[in-house]
């Protein structure tokens, strides 16, 4: 009922978003001049417009409904995040990480055009997302744009997404403890998930106890988001995941399914969800479509 | 003479952002948890820390004489811009790029460490530059930060230094126009060399048109690199470049001294040097500093 609530406006909001992104790339396309840099601008858009339930940018949007925010800001930071979590795809399916031929049923960005340019669009995609947040075409102060680009860069780094692929990495083939993975996964997607969650929160004005309580949510969100991934992984169709199943139990990946076993993750999830609920209590009766939002990402699981 | 000064100012200069380097890694590492962490964040030092002139950094410094800047504020924005350049210097060099093995007469970081590690510290080592320019642990108001952050992603995305790579790569082995070659070069040494001296002069307080003449002759120092590295690529020794002498050459790339031969390129320096100097007139006394950088850099192709 509540993930159904969540489903529609995941829907509707991902047109908005869509739009957002399509107004940049043009945008940026319209000031290129070679063949080689619209080529480059097309690597970016083909990694970014093919597809994606743009799940990052409606955080944002459900994390601002908490209080009251600017549409076009809501979009904007969403929009800067879906940049920065697409070059992360580009690079990840790279034959030297990942080495995946296939992303949202599409040949992946190095497929598509060329392992150079795949590098470069990821590389372009991410300074393409700090620019369109920093910059003051969108109603934000300069105060808020600054902070939020600290943030946004912080969950992208060695200590965000980029240390949770060299964890990811590193741990392929290797049992790893479950404080290791916890870890692993906090950094590889919760990191930039609680960022999108934390920026809605700033964008809608929240600050003190309330923007912990958001924190505190998003890290849960993030581990049940992680969780639910890896159970999809074993146990759906290759159609239904746009990838090959099983591809990263076949690469040894270290997830908690492999830890705990598939009834074994379920109940840590149960426990998340729990958790993240919990952490919502104190935010008030407004928390409503991120409840939903954390049904959604669960229900994927079922 | 000039350029005398300029290169004991630049080595002292060196010893300041080395420090500034090392500070801001001893921090991200302090905050590391994992050894798969620690590692990324030695790879990210490896590309940055072993050796390099930090003509950047120095820019930032000499443009920034044009005025009063905190020097604080100096040594912050030439390490986020130093970062940023490492981070581009170990994605050329991967084997899907110019597959350079060695780089500063040191193993590349795709070679020190491995190739997937090389592809995220600098990914990483992006991200960090726009974390320390964003952040508010140094002294710059937000709209500074912010306006800073835009500019360096502009200078570093698809229509400034990945656009540059982009261009060429599609050059390689490619008879191309004059127009074309400046373009490929404003882009992809220009644009962060341009922010450089650009970011310094805002630090000083410039604006109008004296901050429109930094811009002009920053255009025109880029160019004057540019053809100087690519004179030196064919005439020096592989000792003195710290990788092997004629690897451009040898690969086909589209240079000015490739269509122009080399004493076509040293006359194009000579005017390009004489416009730059002329941009700087109306600068004032003040520009002494930049004006021995000009010459410290043509300095190298005899």
């Amino acid at each position: 009922m509540t993930a159904e609530l969540a489903r529609a406006a995941l829907a509707e909001h991902a047109r908005l978003v869509q739009a957002e992104l399509e107004r940049l790339f043009d945008e940026l396309n319209r000031a290129a001049q070679e063949p080689a840099e619209k080529r480059l601008i097309a690597a970016m858009r083909h990694a970014t417009l093919l597809g994606g339930k743009r799940l990052r940018p409606f955080l944002v949007k459900a994390a601002a409904e908490l209080g009251t925010a600017h549409p076009a800001a809501v979009l904007r930071v969403g929009a800067a995040i879906e940049f920065l979590h697409c070059y992360s795809l580009v690079h990840d399916d790279l034959p030297a990480m990942d080495d995946a031929p296939m992303r949202r049923g599409q040949p992946s960005c190095h497929v598509a055009f060329d392992e150079a340019t795949a590098i470069l669009a990821g590389d372009a995609l991410q300074a393409f997302a700090f620019e369109v947040l920093a910059r003051d075409d969108w109603p934000a102060s300069a105060e808020l744009r600054s902070e939020l680009a600290a943030g946004l860069a912080r969950a992208a780094g060695a200590l965000g997404m980029c240390g949770g692929q060299a964890l990811d990495l590193a741990g392929e083939g290797r049992a790893l403890e479950e404080a290791a993975i916890v870890r692993l996964q906090a950094l590889k997607t919760g990191a930039l998930m609680a960022f999108a969650c934390e920026a809605g929160a700033r964008l809608a004005g929240l600050a003190g106890q309330r923007l912990e309580a958001v924190r505190s949510f998003a890290r849960e969100l993030g581990l049940a988001f992680q969780i639910t991934d890896d159970l999809l992984d074993v146990t759906a169709s290759a159609e239904r995941l746009g990838k090959p199943a099983g591809a990263d139990a076949a690469r040894g990946k270290a997830t908690l399914v492999r830890l705990l076993g598939t009834e074994g993750a379920r109940a840590r999830l149960d426990a998340v969800r729990a958790r993240a609920l919990a952490a919502l209590d104190s935010v008030g009766a407004e928390a409503l479509l991120l409840r939903a939002t954390l049904e959604l990402v669960i229900e994927r699981s079922h």
